[in-house]
């Protein structure tokens, strides 16, 4: 994130990413600010890409495919889509959208540098959600519409190497909590 | 649409814009499509735009509000989001993706030449799908999931001077039909 | 069902029971019978147990269990559920609820006596969903939420040994008119 | 409910009931339980019975209104359905099901006579689920598929003259963990 009023006196914040693992609270965590945030942001998620998928890119070979044990593999023709995806979101923001992208950093650092690349030139708030393992695995099996072990196996390799404006922790805090302290950083 | 092959020898429709209203199918016609075309489709609806506003645009003062009867009205900050939207969706066209998008012209011709002008340049399927009211207020009472009121509301208006590749109709045919004569017009 | 008024002078159908296989249209079916019978009547689903179940009965070991094509394999934990649950629809009808019970006969004939042994003593219209194998496999892949599979594997099956009171085909018949065509058998 | 073994030497509770006000909790703890419980528990929630009224029974004539600010009017006509489906549950466990009941007691301690009498004879495990209204109204904007106010509203009246077994209080804890302090009550 370029610090407020660099260039023209008058920045602000344009798009806030959210990376955690799976039942980390992000989708909760985006909700709230979109509640309290005084401008209007939109909220989406790279679930919303998976949902939109078609069939041939959903199994092992090209495209997105879920475990039974919740690991998650990505192939060349997801990594395509998902950039023009990234690419559109971009385009979003520049025709003024303020855009929430509720993402899950596979590829840790990695993952970063290609959503950076997409989003350069934009001011960008950096927000790492944290959720404790275990407790991340109890809320995957409380809110029960998730593949089991996606929670764990996703909790620590998804930070591993991301630099972050913010990080909030999700395992003793409320969402409304984590979403004022990220709120307060939009500038 | 251009006549394939114009300019390039090798040209392909890049986008299906699917207009219809409520309880038309126009959901189902995508799925099918992206079952049956060859490549990868990915399928966006206004519905997925709607879903991610924050509540200060879910409203009559200045967003998009459902009335009781089924009636949408739509103010000038969504339609501002909107905007932005559907040139994130064009970019992402731009940068190889293949997209359905599922769309309501509740202005007729004049959503349809918005929609034109952000999608300038690009090789687009103009798809219109119609349902005969009767049948379609029959379906949207079968899906229970629709404010009551919009299939009845919504299913001529939207097709008013708006001008088509192709159009389908619901009435008597099933998606997979539906969609596979459209895919028949995608070159 | 029993013919109106043979006892009582005043007999009146307490439960209708829909059956027919995946994505044939049976939900579709009740919600427009809910909307035209004249009397409040609760609509429940063999689904809604299958939701309600603990992840020890989501399973081949003695739950219930959905195959990669479609296939239902039923163990006898989930026979035990079912009956137990079968017991308390009837109670709730006992009890004055006028319930719709969308079913999935997957043993034909046999799984019929066991729902007849359940409602024995009460007003029943059985009521067979039909629909054309082909059809209802590109409903299932128009509705995009269902096992790929499970429609063509249940479309005969289900039906075979069954006896009705009223049969309805939504091959090439809108659910609102199907559910007419029930509703004036209910008496 | 019973101490255990005071009659047959071998009693085990048959109903856990969860009675808490929206956004309190109750079905992720529910979730949790049937993960945790070593025999098969089902669970059924009375927005399951909600969810299948028809159109008749949704309104404020004579069955169940949401209001704008989340108050909840029910009428006689769905006093009705919901004491022959309370029936119907008790006859399920009657039957041999054990089932964990998610309810909202809107009356207080009125609604739990009304339960208590349908579940005669059982051995029920009166459940308590407490939330901080302020940090239930956050869940609710966080989860995002409620009418907002409902949690507000319902937080303290529920509990109204309501006697339990055992209280949790999810304002601290997670699901998880109330859980498990249920489950050490099951006996």
């Amino acid at each position: 994130m370029n610090p407020p009023g660099r260039l023209t006196g008058y920045v602000t914040t344009q798009v806030i990413v959210l990376n955690g693992g799976s039942s980390s609270g992000k989708t909760g965590i985006a909700r709230c600010l979109q509640a309290i945030l005084p401008q209007p942001w939109i909220s989406i998620s790279v679930d919303d890409l998976v949902d939109a998928l078609p069939p041939s890119l959903m199994g092992p070979s090209s495209g997105i495919a879920f475990g039974p044990q919740g690991e998650v593999a990505v192939g060349y023709g997801f990594r395509e889509i998902e950039a023009a995806w990234m690419t559109g979101v971009a385009a979003m923001v520049r025709a003024g959208a303020r855009i929430i992208v509720d993402d899950v950093f596979l590829g840790g650092a990695a993952s970063q540098e290609r959503v950076r690349a997409h989003l350069a030139g934009l001011d960008v708030l950096w927000t790492g959600v944290r959720c404790d393992p275990e407790i991340a695995v109890g809320r995957e099996i409380a809110r029960g519409d998730r593949v089991s072990g996606m929670a764990a196996s996703q909790a620590e390799v998804v930070h591993k190497g991301v630099v972050y404006d913010i990080e909030v922790d999700t395992s003793h805090a409320e969402s409304m909590d984590c979403a004022r302290a990220i709120a307060a950083s939009v500038v």
